[in-house]
């Protein structure tokens, strides 16, 4: 399948004990060849800390479309601004496992993918706002499940 | 060309005015056909009001990636929640005219097409991370002026 | 009758949708001759967007009583800081119309009219905490419906 | 003279150890018969704790011009919400000593009489925007030093 | 008794005419001799103003260890910015008395010695974290009502 | 010696990327035994994260001095609220080691032994306000460099 990653929350839905703290954190386990697709977190900055593997990870800032990326290795870390497009997949050769912490409670999580093809946005309206291909999009639409 | 519309911003960097204030704005020009790509604001929410013509619009939640649009007409607003990716086009037959207002003196701006198409992020981690086709990529890091 | 504008609110309480965003609105609508009386809006800055008409605006600072006045035309913006006394009247040949953007969901309002005529604050305490003569206090009150 | 009292601030501008604490404090001193004339502070809550004699206190809410006031003896505390309408004055037989404490730094001072009648704002904008008859504003300019 | 003086708190749970106002207040009576032991506030500054008496008031900052004392008299004023550990006694011939003002509508206060001492932390883990010797924690965990 | 840890820290000191960006980090190397004494951060909530070894964590709330303890394994996390008392020790047979993330750029780091023990703060003033014993106090500052 296309997303070989698995993250463990624990955001105040699930770690209510961050309630108020203004912090929380996730688990990542990214298989060989894994990846965490093109995402934003609209309510956090997240610092990610590797503790097994490698994990290539970047993010795009809004300024200028400058690209900042990293091969992170054990006990590496790397930042990623609120609000930004960053990505991470395990490049190496065992599976890679990160802590990630947020500067807020809730950060939120939104995966391009998923906005753009797991639903019922119209193939149309897709093409006319991204300038992607009509057979792109209806591939894509038919991988993760969208209608339209 | 692919993007017809023209912002003309007086966030805090054009309007210097709005300094402290928590606040700042920008007006559209959208030309028949025209089109605000897929985009997000990192740091402030977007309230939009139209004063001619007739605006598309639509955003994608984080939480269900449901999306909510809208055909918007002279005097209509709609609200844009900070971070989230959202999206503007005039579906009509004049010219459309709105004024946008942000809860932040300096929103950010960051056009997906941008970040992914006008830099130098090597096709091959584009498609990783997005899942695009190899000559999808191509084609639009040649129409955007990208490079990789 | 002294007051002829109406203003339309898309606060939180009218406009559900603004909730947790940081961001409200209001429309203007200011008849020939009409005022929007001096006030302050406790919880956020304004900016005022013309689009229809011609508006006077005027706010006066807290530093040195210094006060920023402009002829607004169609198109035009001004910001008025949070707090701080502020009016707008229609000085033109047509009705006036504007939208109005907050950079909070319940900036608040506090007409300082209606705060010092129109309830039962004792004709004597206005007199003294404003300077005001006892005519023109229980004038005022008077028309504005005020007691005491 | 109209005005009594006397006005010791300690914001950040005269007390540079509370930058960054979010707090300042002022000691008012207003003698028999003295007041602090109808005025907001549009960036800060304040706390009202009398030290000696007797004060007259009030604000006025927003949402419905309600007016809350109090007589204060030694050791009694009133609290004005931010950005809110109110005054203070001495109705007692002897001086009256307070110290009030401010929820930010730099709370700012907007004395309403001041704004209106202390400056270059043309009598006729002020009659508009107030209500107010000229003879009354003309009156108070001179008192206070306005022109216009 | 160990502890001579009293707090009169006005924190939100006590005074709620501070709820959402940012500011909140206490009083302290302290009797000739008493203390108001080390301390700290998680969620707000302290600003103390003397009305009677005289008192010894420190605090420690956190980036070098380096301590701030001042004797202060009727109508003197200090700060103890938020978080750090501070005290104060009166060290003159009378009661002292004082108002404190809070940035904050639930400052919170952290006895250290009640933190350490009356309650059931064991006391080799106290030991262990404090350098304290056995004796010193269990003679203050009996004074203080303390087990473990 | 007393201190057998090392903290590592990645604040906007020593980070700058996290300029900005509401959250720091700081990795923490304790050896057996070893032992991160009493201490708080004033401006930042903490979340911790094993990454080898075993480490047994509490905190103080400061509500009712309730005292919150954990033994954490390689994987657990624990969070400690903005400016409580809290403590960290390796209690294992191996060496300790942590990743801790803050909900801001610039925690602070108050350790209390450090606050009383390692400056000039005079032994006479750290007993009245800790009541611990002369011969105690003149021994931790024998110990950790204090004068006094």
């Amino acid at each position: 399948d296309l997303i070989k990653e698995a993250v463990t929350p624990a955001f105040v839905g699930q770690f209510p004990g961050v309630n108020g703290l203004g912090i929380s954190a996730a688990r990542l386990d990214i298989a060989m060849g894994g990846v965490v697709p093109l995402h934003t977190h609209p309510a956090a900055s997240e610092l990610l800390f590797v503790t097994e593997g490698t994990i290539l990870a970047g993010f795009i800032s809004s300024s200028s479309n400058t690209v900042y990326t990293k091969t992170l290795y054990k006990g590496d870390i790397m930042v990623f601004p609120q609000g930004l497009l960053h990505y991470q997949y395990n490049g190496g050769s065992s599976p890679a496992v990160a802590l990630v912490a947020f500067s807020g409670p809730n950060p939120g999580l939104q995966i391009t993918d998923y906005a753009l093809f797991a639903n019922n946005l119209p193939s149309a309206v897709v093409e006319k706002v991204t300038f992607l291909d009509d057979a792109q999009v209806k591939k894509l639409k038919s991988v993760l499940g969208g209608s339209g």
